[in-house]
C-alpha cells in the first residue's frame, strides 16, 4: 500500500513509529507492506515512488534541519494537494491541525484524495464534524474508503466497537466522558483542588492547551459526541445541535455535595438519538463511566446486549496513531 | 443462509427471537436471510427445508406441547449429528449446555458440523477451551468458520474487541473480571452482607447455579480466561495450567480492610502470556476493572494504545444470543 502522509506532528510521527517498528508483523499477519512515497509538512514534501523507510524520515523530521535533510527527495515549499495529485498512491493520511470551523485544509486534502480515488485515513475531527456525510458519500461515489478512528477516544476503539462489534444490534444511546482534560480537572477537584489549580496541572502534564477554553466549555465533547452520534446511531447531528455547558461552573462545595450522596461530577455527553448534550452531571460513583484522571469512556446502551462500557486513554500521539494503523489494516483487507 | 439450531434454552430461544424481530433489518443492513431448516432439543428435531418461522418455532417450544407440537415437522428422538449429516444447511448454532470435562456433546457436533463443510457458531465453553487450536484449524481446513463469541463476557464482546478493534497492535496482558455471580457476591460482601447471605441473593436472582461451586472456586473463570488469552495472545493454555482459586476464603474483615486502603477486593482473572491466574486481588477504586454487581469487565493492555477496557453484563440469554447473531452476521459477511 503506498501512502502519502499529510502532516508529521505527533500523531504522523507515531505513525511512523508504527510502520517501522511493526513492518515484519504487518507483513506477517495482514499481508500490509505499507511504503510511504510522499510524506509533508509545513516546509515541504518528500518525494520517493519507491518508498521512504519511515525510521529515517523519523529521524530526519525530527534534526534540526527537519525534511530538507533528505535529499534529493525534498521539495520545498510543495503543498499537499499537489503531491495527492500528483504522485501515484493507494492512500492518504491526513493528519494536519483540526480546525473545527470550515475543515481547511485538512477537507480540501480529504475531498481532493478521495476524488483522486485515494482511500483516505484521519484523525481530523474539523472535516468529519462537519461534512461525514458527504465525505463517506464521496468516497463510496469513488470507490474509495475513508476512515476516521482516530478522531474520538483517541487509540480506544469507540467508533470501531459501536460499528463492527455491535453488528446486528441498534444503539439506543451514547453517553461518554470524551474530553480528558476535563475529566483530568474534575478528578483532582475531587481532591480537594480548586479549578484554576487542577487546571493549572493539566496543562503542566500537556492534557490542556495553552488556551483551554475548547476543552474547558464542552466544545471539544460537543464535536465528538456529534460525530459518534452520527456514526453510531446515524444521527445528522451538528455541532451546533448539541447544548454545550462545560465545567467552569462547577464548585468545590459541588463535587463535595455529590460525594456527601455517593455520587461524583463528571462532564457528560450524551445522545438519546434526538437530544444531544454535554453538562457536569450528577452519576453514582459505582457507574462505570466514572473513570479518573484523563481517561475517557462511552457507554453505549444497545437493544439487545444492554449497555456496553469501554475505557481507554483518549489522546497520546502513540496511541491515536495506532488508531490509524488499525484504518489503514482495515482498509488494506477490505480492497484487496 | 440455512441454518441447523442444537439446542433451545434460553440462548437458542434468544436468538430465535433475535431472528424473528429482526427479519427485516438483517436483509436491509447485511443482506442475511436467516433461515432455520432444523432445531432440536432432547425430544427431537423439527426439520423444514423451505425454513421455520422463528417467532412460531419459539412459540411451540414454550407450549406445553414443546416441538411436538410442531406438525408435520417433528421427528422424536432425533440426534444431532444425524440432522447435521443429512440436513443440507450453510451453519450450524451449538447451544446445548457446556461440559467442560470432554467438552460432549457439543464437541462432536462441532467437529461433525466442520466435517461436514458447515460453518460454526457457539457459545459452548467446553470444546472450546478444550480444542481451541484443534477446532479451528479444522474449520480452517475444511473452509469454514468457527465462531464462539459468546463463550466469554455474554453479549459483550470481549473477544471481538481483543483480535478486531485491536488490528495491527499486541496484546500484552489481560486482567478481567469474567464471573458475574462472584462479583455480584463481593459486591454485596463490601456493602456487609457474609458470604453465604450473599450467595443466597445471588441465587435468588438467577445469578448463581444451585450448585455455586463452579463459580465461587474460580473454574468458570479459569475457563473464560484460558479462551481469553488463547484467542488475544495466541498462548495456548489449558485450564488446568490456570492457577485458580475462588472467593471463599475472603471474609469480612478482607474486605473492610480493603475499604480501609480505599481499595476493593475482586476476583480477577490475570494472564501476561506466560503465568495465569484467577484469584481475589486489591484493585484501587478507581481501577476501570471495578465495576459492581454482576457486570464483567476486561482491560487488554496493548502495546500502541495502552490499556483498554470493556464493562458489560457478563451472561443473559438475550444478550449471549446477541452475540451468536453477530457471528452469524460475521460469517455472512465473510463467506459471500
Amino acid at each position: 500500500m503506498r501512502i502519502i502522509l499529510v502532516g508529521l506532528g505527533a500523531l504522523g510521527q507515531g505513525l511512523l513509529g508504527h510502520l517501522g517498528e511493526q513492518a515484519d508483523s504487518l507483513l506477517d499477519a495482514y499481508g500490509l507492506r505499507a511504503k510511504i512515497v510522499a510524506a509533508l509538512d509545513t516546509s515541504g514534501a518528500v518525494v520517493q515512488p519507491a518508498g521512504l523507510d519511515p525510521a529515517v524520515l523519523l529521524r530526519t523530521k525530527r534534526s534540526r534541519g527537519g525534511l530538507a535533510g533528505l535529499q534529493p527527495y525534498f521539495r520545498p515549499g510543495r503543498r499537499a494537494l499537489e503531491i495527492i495529485h500528483t504522485v501515484d498512491a493507494d492512500a492518504v493520511v491526513e493528519v494536519t491541525p483540526t480546525n473545527i470551523l470550515d475543515g481547511e485544509p485538512a477537507m480540501s486534502h480529504i475531498r481532493g484524495a478521495l476524488k483522486a480515488r485515494r482511500h483516505v485515513v484521519t484523525a481530523n475531527k474539523g472535516p468529519i464534524v462537519l461534512a461525514m456525510g458527504y465525505l463517506t458519500s464521496l468516497a463510496e461515489e469513488m470507490g474509495a474508503i475513508l476512515r476516521f478512528s482516530g478522531t474520538v477516544g483517541g487509540g480506544t476503539p469507540m467508533l470501531d466497537l459501536a460499528r463492527h462489534s455491535l453488528r446486528g444490534d441498534r444503539v439506543v444511546s451514547i453517553a461518554g466522558i470524551v474530553n480528558g482534560t476535563t475529566n483530568y480537572i474534575l478528578t483532582r477537584m475531587g481532591e480537594g483542588l480548586a479549578f484554576e489549580e487542577a487546571l493549572e496541572q493539566a496543562k503542566k502534564l500537556g492534557y490542556a492547551e495553552a488556551n483551554p477554553a475548547y476543552d474547558v466549555e464542552g466544545t471539544d465533547a460537543a464535536i465528538k459526541l456529534a460525530i459518534l452520534s452520527n456514526w453510531a446511531m446515524g444521527t445528522r447531528l451538528r455541532v451546533t445541535d448539541v447544548s454545550a455547558r462545560g465545567i467552569k461552573e462547577v464548585t468545590l462545595a459541588d463535587i463535595e455535595r455529590a460525594q456527601a450522596q455517593g455520587k461524583v461530577i463528571k462532564l457528560i455527553a450524551r445522545c438519546d438519538g434526538k437530544v444531544a448534550s454535554v453538562q457536569p452531571e450528577l452519576i453514582p460513583k459505582t457507574d462505570p463511566l466514572n473513570v479518573p484522571g484523563p481517561l475517557n469512556a462511552v457507554t453505549y446502551t444497545t437493544e439487545n446486549v444492554g449497555p456496553i462500557t469501554l475505557v481507554g486513554k483518549g489522546a497520546g500521539g502513540r496511541e491515536t496513531a495506532g488508531a490509524l494503523l488499525r484504518d489503514l489494516i482495515d482498509i488494506h483487507l477490505r480492497s484487496k
